[in-house]
C-alpha cells in the first residue's frame, strides 16, 4: 500500500470548534506533541487574520519542530489586489515555512454570490496567488474550498480551478467538503471521474462532519487514489467537526494496511487523544472508535462469555495496538465470573471459588441495592478492591464537614463550607467559599491536603454527574454523583451514593482524590 | 425511492451502553415516544434473560402502542435443546407480539469455537428456530451475527446460513457487523456478492460504531438495496455504539430522499434526540449531526459573513427540517420563527414582527446563554409567556433561604432549611429537616405556603433530574435542575440554572409551585 501523509488542523480548523479557545502556550504544547507522535503536517493557524497565530509562527522558528512540517493557512488574493501587494499572501512568506497553505472557490454559486466577480477572474486569482507563493519558493497546499457541492453544480468549472491551481504549481490539491453534506459513494463517483482527467496522487482530502461522514469520506478517497488526509485530533471543528484523525489512523494502519510516518507511534494513540482533549479543556467521549475509554469495554453477559472463548469474537483489533485496553464492566446483567474477569483486568488474583470472591461478591450487590453502579466508576471498583486485597492505609480520614449555602435578604448568594480531617496523624480545619456547595467542600478539602500531598495540584474534575434513583420520591430520593478526575495521564471515575446530594458528592470526590494518591504511590513503587 | 423501515433498538443494544441504567418507566417512556414519533419497529429487549424486559411486554399487552410494533429479541435455539423446549425461544412467544428477532451464527469460526458444534448443526439449528416461531404465526427478523466477518472467513457457508433463515421462513434477514470492523467499501461489495444470490429486498442492516462508520455502513447498504435499517438513539450502544438512527434519518429523508414512515416528523428530530438523551442521563453531544447544539453553530467570521450572502455555502440542510436552529456562536440570531410557533402551540398568540416577539427571543436567547434549555421544561417556558402576556401578579415572593448539611463527628447527617417569604402581604419565616439540602428547602417551602394555598397538597414531585454544563468546569460548573410534577390530573417539568446547586433547584422547585397554582387559578376561572 502507499504511503499516506497526514495532515493535522487541530491548531487552526479544530479552533473554531465552539467551546474551544487555545491560547499560545495551548498550541504550542499541541503541536510539540504532534510532532513527536510523527504527523507529517501541522497547520498552525491562520497568520493573517490572528495575531496570536504570527507569534505561533515565529516561536517555531526559533524553536523547530523535528518531524512535522509546519504549515500556515490562508486564502487566494483578494480579486482587486495583485497578489505580491496581497497582504494575506505576503504574511505567508513571513511565516518562514517550507509549506503554505491557501483555499480558494470551486463553486461557481460562490464565485457569483460571494466572491461577486467572473468565473474567469477566479481562475486567474487560484493561478495568480498559486503561482506568486511558488515563486517564492514555497510548496503550495491548494484547497478547493466546497470541491464536491461544486463539483454536483458545474463539473467542468469545477475541473478547471484545480487545474489551474496544479498549472500554476500547486504542491497538492485537496478536495473540500465544507458544508459536510457530501455522501461516501458521491466522493467514489466524483473521485473517479477526476481520476480520469489527472492522476488522484495529486490529492488530499478534507471534511467536515455534518453527516456523520467524515471519516468514511477521507478514507474513501484513499480508496481511490488520493494520498493526503486533513483533519483534527478527535475531529474538533465547527458545527459538527472535521474529520477525526485519531478514527482515520487507527483505520488506515491497522485496517487498511496503508503506510503513514507515525505507524511506529500508534500504540501512544490512546494517551495522543486524551492529551489533546486535555489541553482544549473538552470532554473526552467514551464511545470514540479506538481510543474512548468504552471502546473495548464488554457490558452484555453472551459477549463476555464469548470474549473469554475468541477476543476476536467483539474486537475488532487487538486494544493494546492503539494503547487502549478491554475492560469487562460489572453491571447487573453479568453475573461472578465477570466480577474475576475484571478483577482479573485490574491485576488482582480472584478465584472464583474462594470466600474472598464470594465475600466481594456480596458486598458489590450490597452496594448495587443501595444504588451504587460501578460499570459507571471503575476507580471506585478498583479501591474497593485495593482495600479487600491489600488493605492499605488511608491517605486521609474524615472527621466531619459543615456546608451552609444562603440566600440572603440582598439576593446575594453565599456557599461555604468547612472540613475536618486527620492527615497523617496531624488534624486539619479548613474552610472555603464556592461557586456552590460541592466547590466549596471540594476546595476546602483540597485545601486541608495540599501540604500533604502537592500533586493533587496535577488533577482536576473533569465532568460530575447527578442521577436521582427511585425519582418518584421527589426530592427525598436517593442521589448517585459521579465525578470524573483527569490527570495529565488518564481519566477515572468514582461514585458517591447518598440520600444527600452533598454527601454522595463528598463520597465520590473523596474516592477521586484517593484513588489519585494511590496511582502516584505505586507509579513511584 | 423505495421506503426504509426503521427498527430502534435502543431499549434493548442501546441499554448495554457503559453507564446507561434504565428503569421500567425510563424504557416506557422511551418507547412511547419513539412511537408517537413514528419509528416502525421498536425492539424492547431480551424477555428470557431479564425481568424487567419481561414486564415491560406484559405493560404494552395491556398498554398498546399506536404506530410501531414492538419486538422482543432472542437468540435461536440452544444446541442441546429442539426449540419447542428452548425457554428463549418460548418466552419469545409469550410476549404477544407480531414479530420477532433472534440472533444466529453466520461466522465459521464461532460455530466451531463459541457454539462448539458443527457447521451443518448450526444449519439446522437456524433452520428450525426461525420454523418454530413461524409456526406459532410470528414474523421472524433473523440477524445474522458477524455476517461480514463470517463472510470473510467462509462466503460460500455465510450464505448458507442466511438461506436456511429464508428457507424456513424468516421475515427479514439483517446483516450485522457485530464487532463493527467493516469498512463501507467492504459492505458495498459483499452486498453485491449477496445480491447475485437473492434480492437485497430481503435485508436490513444492524452495524457497530468501531472503526466510526455505523452510519456510512448502513447507508451503503441502502444504496445497494436493502430496506431496513437497525439502530439506537443518539448510536447509544455497547463499546462505539450502533448505528446512530438520528443521523440515519436526517440522511436518508433529507439527503438520499428515501421515504420513511416518520418523514411527516422530521421537525420533531433534535426535540427526540435530547429526550432520549434526558431519560438516559447522557449528555447530548454538541457536535452531533443534524441534532447537536452546534450542529448549525457559525463561528469563524468569514463563515458568518458568506452565510449572510448565502446559507447553503456552510449548511448542507436547512436547519428547521430537523427541529434545530442557525445559531451564530458570536451574537445569536435564529430561532424567532420556531419561538412563534411553540407559542402558538401553548396558545399565545405571537407575531413574529411586534416588539414583543423581539423581548421574549431576547429572553430566550439570554436564558439559553445561561444554560436554561426550554425543549425539556415546557411548564417553565410557559410561565415565561404567562409572564409577558398577561403580567399576572406572583403568588409568594421569596426574601432568603439558608441551607445547612452538617455531617457531625458521630456520622450523623443532617440538612436543615430556612426559608424567608411574603405571601398575599404576609412574611412567613419558617424552616424544616430533610432527607437532604433540597428536601429540606422544598419542605420548608411548602411549610411557609401551605395556609395560603392548601391545593398544593395535591402536588408531589415525581422526578428530579440534575445535570452539569460545562462539566470540563468541575464542581464550579453550572447546573441544570429538572423537576417534574405531578397532581392528579397531569404531570409537569420546571427548569432552573445556577452555579449553584441547591439554588438551580430553589428555581425550579419555585417555578413548579407557581405552575400548579397558576393552572388552577384558570381551572376555577
Amino acid at each position: 500500500m502507499e504511503k499516506i501523509f497526514i495532515y493535522d488542523t487541530t491548531l487552526r480548523d479544530g479552533a473554531q470548534t465552539e467551546g474551544i479557545s487555545y491560547s499560545l502556550q495551548d498550541k504550542i504544547s499541541i503541536a510539540k506533541r504532534l510532532d513527536s507522535f510523527g504527523v507529517d503536517f501541522i497547520e498552525g493557524g491562520w497568520p493573517y487574520s490572528n495575531p496570536k497565530d504570527t507569534e505561533f509562527f515565529a516561536y517555531f522558528r526559533k524553536h523547530p519542530l523535528r518531524n512535522a512540517h509546519l504549515v500556515p493557512f490562508g486564502s487566494t488574493a483578494h480579486p482587486a489586489r495583485p497578489a505580491h501587494t496581497d497582504k494575506n499572501l505576503t504574511s505567508l512568506l513571513k511565516s518562514g515555512t517550507e509549506y503554505v497553505t491557501i483555499f480558494g472557490k470551486t463553486w461557481d454559486l460562490q464565485v457569483k454570490e460571494v466572491l461577486r466577480i467572473g468565473l474567469d477572474d477566479n481562475l486567474r486569482i487560484i493561478r495568480e496567488s498559486v503561482a506568486f507563493l511558488k515563486k517564492h519558493g514555497k510548496k503550495v497546499f491548494y484547497d478547493a474550498e466546497h470541491f464536491f457541492t461544486g463539483y454536483k453544480a458545474n463539473p467542468e468549472y469545477a475541473i478547471k480551478t484545480i487545474l489551474a491551481a496544479l498549472d500554476a504549481g500547486a504542491h497538492l490539491v485537496i478536495f473540500c467538503d465544507t458544508n459536510g453534506g457530501t455522501l461516501p459513494w458521491e466522493i467514489t463517483r466524483i473521485a473517479q471521474e477526476v481520476r480520469e482527467v489527472i492522476s488522484l496522487g495529486n490529492f488530499g482530502m478534507h471534511c467536515h462532519n455534518d453527516t456523520g461522514m467524515a471519516v468514511a469520506n477521507s478514507l474513501a478517497c484513499i480508496e481511490e487514489g488520493c494520498v493526503h488526509i486533513q483533519g483534527t485530533m478527535n475531529g474538533y471543528g465547527e458545527r459538527c467537526g472535521n474529520t477525526d484523525l485519531v478514527t482515520v489512523l487507527g483505520a488506515l494502519v491497522l485496517k487498511m494496511g496503508c503506510h503513514v510516518s507515525c505507524e511506529k507511534n500508534m500504540g501512544q494513540l490512546t494517551e495522543l487523544s486524551y492529551f489533546v482533549s486535555e489541553v482544549s479543556n473538552m470532554i473526552h467521549h467514551d464511545a470514540t472508535p479506538f481510543v474512548g475509554r468504552s471502546a473495548f469495554a464488554h457490558k452484555g453477559g453472551i459477549h463476555i462469555d464469548a470474549m473469554l472463548k475468541n477476543p476476536l469474537a467483539y474486537e475488532h483489533i487487538d486494544p493494546l495496538l492503539v494503547g487502549n485496553h478491554r475492560r469487562f464492566v460489572v453491571s447487573e446483567l453479568a453475573g461472578k465470573s465477570s466480577l474475576v474477569l475484571k478483577a482479573k483486568e485490574l491485576a488482582f488474583d480472584l478465584d472464583k471459588k474462594s470466600p474472598r470472591a464470594k465475600k466481594i461478591h456480596k458486598l458489590i450487590q450490597d452496594l448495587e441495592a443501595q444504588g451504587y453502579q460501578f460499570e459507571a466508576a471503575e476507580a471506585s471498583f478498583k479501591l474497593l478492591l485495593e482495600r479487600e486485597f491489600r488493605k492499605y492505609k488511608k491517605f486521609f480520614e474524615l472527621l466531619g464537614f459543615r456546608v451552609i449555602v444562603e440566600k440572603r435578604d440582598d439576593g446575594r448568594l453565599i456557599s461555604e463550607a468547612t472540613i475536618k480531617i486527620k492527615v497523617k496523624g496531624v488534624l486539619r480545619h479548613s474552610a472555603s467559599e464556592g461557586d456552590g456547595p460541592v466547590n466549596a467542600l471540594d476546595s476546602a478539602l483540597r485545601h486541608a491536603l495540599r501540604d500533604f500531598y502537592p500533586a493533587l495540584s496535577k488533577m482536576h474534575l473533569s465532568d460530575f454527574k447527578v442521577r436521582v434513583l427511585d425519582a418518584k420520591e421527589g426530592t427525598a430520593a436517593k442521589v448517585r454523583v459521579l465525578i470524573e478526575s483527569q490527570d495529565e495521564k488518564e481519566s477515572w471515575t468514582t461514585i458517591g451514593v447518598s440520600g444527600n446530594v452533598i454527601e454522595a458528592s463528598y463520597n465520590a470526590l473523596a474516592d477521586s482524590i484517593e484513588y489519585k494518591l494511590l496511582k502516584d504511590v505505586k507509579a513511584n513503587a
